[in-house]
């Protein structure tokens, strides 16, 4: 695989999935937006089918890995060479902001009016819907769940442990693909990884709305920190590491289960 | 593929596309249907099942492209030869207006029954559920929304902006199926491409209510204009270029992505 | 294939179809059912389900037809001999009385509890939750829904139209899988006619319920007017004829449309 | 097949389907969650989705059975050699309490939260939100219905009358897979069996949860009983036989079906 097939696909990639997955939460917290609070449901689903989108675009030219913390299990299983780590990485990173910049443009005018509408602004610090609530985060904005993630229960030790099982999940399941004839990283194993992910958005979403790939959360945070948001609030930096270094521990845990386990 | 296949296929294949999507928004709408109030998640999946049955009907016969866009985009990409196109998208139009009379016919007591409630008719301009909210549009009726799209904050620019980004995702996921192994424009490839026209619903269609597909949203605008329905209102003539231009903006831009970035 | 295959497949594919068909509709209308008011999107998901369910025990068998409406239309096309057609469809009926019978013991005390509750039984006639409503039948009961369709609006021709309409884009949505290489009544196959199912429900339900097979709404009917269950009403047998001749005049109209334009 | 790989494949394997299982429980019923009471179309999807992912991960080394019902299936059926059965079945029941604590893991703020409310320990015992309601169990916790199930109506005939039921529909479509060309249990097979699943929870859930799988209930209740948690409550041993024995009479009743009439 070229050095341009993976920054192209990485890039292009990633910014889908976090276009489509940013949107989805747009969707559904946004002032007058069509689907206004339809739910967990949709967000679970929502997410799933942006892994789908992204990754069958990427998956013939770059695999599709979208995700650092998958990056590292799969050079870990030795199916990604290590040489190409830091450009997926960087690739994926870049692919998330763009994506996040794209949920701005798509979702503008909604921005406006939510970030402008005093009842809003007033709920944003005490959280009444759930979705969006930072608990103990001072500097939380209302729009800041859009971009990326924040626990329910502020605990950095049990935040990291939930990341961190949630995201040995997915990339177990990744490592596995290849071991099931007929599977592997390519098309239906791309269908078999969105569901994947929909299933960890209801099961395991519930505490810290599952980052479970440091690009996704990263990369939107430093968007949401540097776009021009009227009252948008903080991007919560206090939190930022843990979406970051939760996934990359459930990346290498799963890669050191599969070494172990099933290689 | 001959001119009949491509007429067969593309009427056919629109009019169930259309039947069954506009079907979904008839459902979860009209007075006393089983489903009313199903919400955005029931619109969301109901879309892309659409696309899925009027894909599988037709990909053997005529490709199922089901939209102007995508033509444009695979003509771009010289899978779709040009000289083909305008019988592809004459077939597409005239399928979508069938498809919009036949919710007609599936639907007509729950029309007339809908449009000649006096509390229905009175909030139609105030919009109070979202879904059909059609924002500074005196003219707009209380049962457009099952015909076409309408944008919840009116703005020309950030409207056609929506469904440029909307339908560059949906047709760029088209184009890139043929570089994966096993998929290309036929089985499992069809159920990917409904399952992004889910995706693109709940995470892309809040704004606008994402019609990408200027047929899916021209063509049953017309039948409104034409249906003999009692207090339909007006069919938001000034708004129905955004869904045609946004939608064939979005299906070139993908097809130049396609050729720059993965060709 | 052989008689004996054919009347083991239908019959349990269909009794297993109606288990879980019926169930569904059970669990989300009947009192203390862990899903009760889980709505429309649940329906929808568990029709679908249902056929997939029953489909894939039988199609191996039987081909799964697991509806005369289906065993008429592939008649048509040819697939199915019409000497196999009185067999196929007596097992379908048989099937279905199973399976309705099967949901009672499934859901035994439920059935029980929800028919001796006083308020609900006051209910049963005014209909109030939209799911079993039976407009204008003073002899339907109140969980006939859970065995059979009846329509929100009562008029024939309306009834009767909707019913065709549906039947026709499943058993054309059925009669064309042959077109598609990798596709046919096998395997994958069977996962699209689950969706299209699904999408049927969402899109075409909502005024009559959306029986589009014959054996599917008698034979559980019949099993509702045996059935030793207190206070359950009439069983609606004016209504009974639509949701049999509509969905066999839509496999009929599908057949046709199969053999002029597809053939 | 060895007994390493049958070790590894089952307990990993039912250790994340119990993880995601009895996550999306916690997920929809703790308070704080973000997918607080996102009803029971999320619970059915993501036990489905659960199914999914563990059977994937495990398919490819030890045949992905994960439940003790399905084992004693597939040895009736000849597939499994009944001297591998109870390897197979303890490592699903290790699995089982494997997946029970990470649930507690990644909820472990939440369940802390919940346990500590004064008005949820009052409602405990009333249950007014029917998901975790255990009708005349003065022993039943607040948390109970995370790990396993409970009725809501109690009856020992009719609860094990359900979940054999219910087993038999799912143990019999996975003795059929490998009727069709192309299935059998890996690849699409697992993803059928997945959505079985989903389907049994939207329709045969309503009375009992949906056991379906001995270990699925005895190992997370285990659990239950051994973890360290405030007013935990009772773990309703009384009631615990019943998704013991209903899921194993199920599978052999499936495998006596298969024999008889598929064979």
């Amino acid at each position: 695989m070229s050095s341009s097939d993976i920054f192209i696909g990485e890039t292009i990639g990633t910014a889908v999935l976090i276009l489509m997955g940013g949107g989805v939460v747009a969707a559904v917290t946004l002032k007058r937006s069509k689907a206004l609070n339809a739910g967990w449901t949709a967000i679970a689903l929502g997410w799933g089918l942006a892994v789908l989108t992204g990754a069958y675009i990427a998956v013939g030219v770059s695999g599709a890995h979208l995700n650092p913390a998958v990056t590292v299990g799969l050079a870990i299983q030795g199916t990604t060479e290590w040489s190409d780590v830091p450009l997926y990485i960087a690739s994926e990173l870049l692919g998330a902001m763009i994506g996040a910049t794209l949920v701005w443009l798509t979702y503008y005018g909604h921005f406006r009016d939510h970030l402008t509408d005093p009842q809003i602004l007033a709920e944003a610090r005490t959280g009444p819907e759930g979705l969006v609530e930072q608990d103990n985060a001072p500097s939380a904005g209302p729009v800041l769940g859009i971009f990326c993630t924040g626990p329910e229960i502020r605990n950095a030790v049990q935040n990291l442990m939930t990341e961190t099982i949630a995201t040995t999940v997915l990339v177990l399941s990744i490592l596995t693909l290849g071991l099931t004839e007929g599977l592997g990283v390519s098309g239906t194993g791309v269908l078999i990884v969105a569901l994947v992910v929909a299933g960890i958005g209801f099961s395991l979403g519930g505490p810290t709305g599952y980052a479970i790939n440091p690009a996704r959360d990263l990369g939107p945070r430093i968007v949401h920190a540097l776009l021009p948001l009227p009252n948008k609030g903080g991007s919560d930096w206090g939190y930022a590491w843990v979406p970051v270094v939760g996934p990359l521990l459930g990346g290498a845990l799963a890669g050191g289960i599969y070494q172990l386990a099933f290689a």
